[in-house]
């Protein structure tokens, strides 16, 4: 089968792999119907994932159709079809059992990382019951894709960890895929003002069809004044880090309200300057998180509903054998306005 | 009336000073009967605390007996006996609506900072029905000093803040005080293992009779491995930080469990690292808080039924006229092993 | 002033009275711009009310205008814009404390109860920092009356109690204002299903216009399976109860799915069957409540944001003149399909 | 292998049967070292439950070594020691995922009840990574049986769904074994009053024994008054039925405090009668819960940690031969003083 594979830094390509075969009683092999390419799948291209090897197929999205699955597994069968989650859990371990599926001890997020992964016409998967969603045969496929990651990082992350309530205020740092997903699930608990934060103004202008109340461009440096006179001089509830950097990090520090959350989604490099010596007394709360996927059958409720159009994140489409095409689009994005490219194999 | 005057950096004074008078109907002067010296205290002596200016009567915790009411003051008459709340809050703003009664706009810690405070032989009580706490005529008086700021702040700030749970574990950085009132009050919740970190073996001997299960001399640089070979690698499930220096906040992110949460005690000055590049996708949560006094009321009916004993924490009394001695104890508490110090007017 | 007033079951009347005067320190007197009915207000002239005496003064929702301020309140002034609570607040009591207002030890729901009202020119309002909200002079303030009461009720004893969750589904017994100010308020959460079941098609009819899913006329009998059928046989995340009778409230515990929640928010007369033999297992909660206006806050902030609009519960208006065609109106819904009426002095 | 069977009501026997197989690969088999009798078996032996057939191995309760396992079960082996949980959890479906393992789609309380259950000296353990336990070879196992059902009943039914704090109060209706277990588990949170109410003053001595601040034999009928003198006439805040009779649970619903819990854990044979009548505008919240067993590892923590002794709700031993006298000592309690009897095949 064809699949997109990283040969070590700067180097990948597409290759002929065979198809993989049942490994566990609980894979599943999936035959992928659509795939996407992620933020992160640029970082273990410049080699700054050291977890992920020379030699493995890239990808930890996608839609598909079960192909076969190993004698344990129940709740799948050949022919159905279902969405992939970035994270494969096993369910059972003490990290599994609190649905901190990121932290499964066989698991977690392994998919095109530590295992092969999607980019490919067929992919095993681990813990097919856990791991696996089942959808309509008629589904919005290339929507659905945005449920495997994009949009779970979103909620999860950005707008469960940062409490977000209704009439509230958020301000969202960063205005790429992950910072607009958090944008369109912050709506879900209807905030009163939601300002969107980025240096690109083509994408500020999507933040505001999508929902975004503010936008504000920090390429001035003014962009906490600019919160400050929109809230009152108190700050917003919840800052949502979306970049991962210091210098956005550290924002967040100042243009939240006293009681108010920073919820980090970016993914660091770095350490940042945590000033403690003017927060120790305001009553912040900061979190971290590594995507859990817990609330795809939430947001599968709630797209089926129409309470959120994934589909608006889909720029481009390619075909596997474009997938360099693919990666270039979406490694380039303040040029090509992408946010996110589906492939078809 | 005598008082205990902070006149700037390095100078204070028992100074005669007139009795003070009610001057808004939310009001109340309480005689003062039993008061203690914070930690703040002495860093306002120093010069530390700008909002504190000199001629300033020093001191935030206390009871004491009502001696008169504004018109305004419903719940307490003369001959009440009372616990003065180290936090002023009016009740009505949208900060005390959301009990942060710390960040109250017209309150907060203000007696003994920004208005004239409970060193002394009365002391007037902003909002008086919000900030004053009935206590019965025969109580431990002294024992209930401590509910005035030191175990709400241990309570809210770690505890509370930190979610210890039954069966968990929990390591506390810094055995002083507010380090003791955390390890008093997180036995509300049956923790597994609390384990106590300080440079002071005399402190570390005491938590040990407080109900820490391990304690860990950190002045060998090991405090870390010791942590994590009694939790099985994993690390705690809630750090609390009670010194207030980057270096033990930063031993309290190494030592967090994936899943787990920093709750900060500390009064910081400096800014710490928030190492993200380790964080980012550990689940973790870290929280700052001003003490609310929220929990005064949970604290009373814990000491009414014998679920902690606050008189343990007291080790010297004074009376108003040895304040200086009482000073010189609870500022050299290495050599006098001074943990809170009753002064009696 | 004219007034409305209670005379005794069956017997009421605008009446002239004399304009209210400030009784304690907190109290304000407020010059009335908006007022309105409530069921509550048709149980009292049936005799319902044992706590309303004759010779009172009905009402307790409205905005206004400050007359006069007492001299302990600091918040508002004569001229403010104000939003009157239903509930009078102490903010002091051990209720007040856990923002359970609707408990204030002396105070709670007794405007138009136990002390008059505001369907009258002036009124006089207890508690008045915690009792009265500021309101931009340029307010709708028809809209505004509706948080009052109708909305917080609709938000606290429905919405917040049963725990509406994005992509849930909601049933709603009770399609009548209060059951309306559910379904608007329960779309702060987006919920992907909300069903509303009533007898009246026209309210029914209303409700799909509000938001509403799915509406079922119960008068076959059948709402049961209907909701069955809607929820693939495994009953509602939420149900509401909006009627307060024994068959209503026992239908919300059929239809309620295994670990969901019932939210009482009926004014029950009688006692109900509760079918413990068929829920001990199933992980229900029940909750009821009082308001307490608690979200009268959030709400403003939701409304500023077009989060909501509660003037859709508008349908008529009168003057106070014409209060009793007001009353008559009200009563006679079925006919007159009067949601909430406006009265303006 | 001997085992204890059902053959319909009234006809019960120590059979000889074949030794169970594994029958799904996620199954063990474990040899049974210690297994206990729940309140529920005597139910079963009654006739009523109908979901339990004649020819049933009874028992759900026990610690034993695994003797194999299917080929999908990868957390145990042949020779680990563990405790067997009541429930059996796939651990996938969606009420699994919520942690709700009691309505599993295709477990939940299915072991001596629609499957063989742990009265014999095997048992086959459906669903063993999500459903087994380790434990460490040198544990107590009698008291670790404890954790299969009565402790986590206890807790999570009770004392999690009645949200019990520090210094708060608690009343206990019924002090059999799960009354007690509740008694036991309560006390993690530090409550200030826990009031057991009973009949037989054996089992009263034995709550005071336990923790119980007060004890009310409730023959006279005024346990009403006695709770309301304990409590400054405001009830409790937690109010926890474990009987499952009508009379106890109306009690509950009279001696709860506004603003409080009432958590049924009793097995209910008929319909209560709710009083809306009074409760509508108290503010109070209602659980039902069937255990889910999700507490296990939490309960497992506090054990090593000395925080709660199981062993103290066993009074008396049989072998698995003298199974029907261990069932006639159970099942006359009030004569023979039983709380828990252990059975070691």
């Amino acid at each position: 089968m064809k699949a997109f594979v990283y040969n070590g830094p700067g180097k990948s390509a597409l290759e002929d792999r065979p198809k993989p075969v049942i490994a566990a009683p609980t894979d599943a092999i999936v035959k992928i119907r659509k795939t996407t390419i992620c933020g992160t799948d640029l970082h273990i291209l410049k080699g700054d994932v050291p977890s992920c090897k020379p030699g493995r197929i890239l990808g930890h999205e996608g839609v598909g159709i079960i192909d076969s699955v190993g004698a344990a597994v129940t709740g799948f069968k050949a022919g159905d079809h279902v969405l992939i989650s970035c994270v494969s859990a096993c369910g059972t371990c003490a990290f599994c059992r609190k649905q901190m599926y990121s932290h499964c001890t066989t698991g977690g997020w392994i998919l095109g990382n530590t295992i092969d992964g999607t980019q490919a016409e067929f992919v095993r998967t681990p813990y097919a019951d856990m791991s696996l969603y089942h959808i309509p045969k008629d589904a919005d496929e290339e929507a659905l894709v945005m449920l495997s990651d994009i949009l779970p990082t979103g909620l999860e992350c950005g707008v469960l960890n940062g409490q977000v309530q209704p009439g509230n205020s958020v301000a969202i740092v960063g205005a790429g895929p992950v910072g607009l997903a958090a944008l369109l699930t912050a709506q879900f608990y209807s905030p009163g003002r939601i300002i969107m934060i980025d240096l690109d103004d083509n994408r500020l202008a999507i933040a505001k069809q999508f929902g975004a109340t503010d936008t504000i461009n920090s390429a001035n440096g003014k962009a906490l004044q600019a919160v400050m006179t929109l809230t009152d001089k108190c700050g917003v509830d919840t800052a949502i880090e979306a970049v991962g950097l210091p210098a956005t990090f550290e924002l967040c520090e100042k243009l939240v309200a006293a009681g108010g959350h920073i919820a980090n989604i970016g993914v660091h490099g770095h350490k940042v300057d945590l000033h403690l010596e003017s927060l120790w007394d305001r009553n912040i709360t900061i979190t971290t998180r590594l995507v859990d996927t817990a609330t795809i059958p939430m947001l599968f409720k709630t797209v089926t509903a129409s309470k959120v159009d994934p589909s608006v994140l889909i720029t481009h489409h390619f075909t596997l054998d474009q997938i360099l095409d693919a990666y270039a689009a979406f490694g380039n994005a303040a040029k090509t306005k992408a946010l996110k490219v589906i492939i078809s194999p």
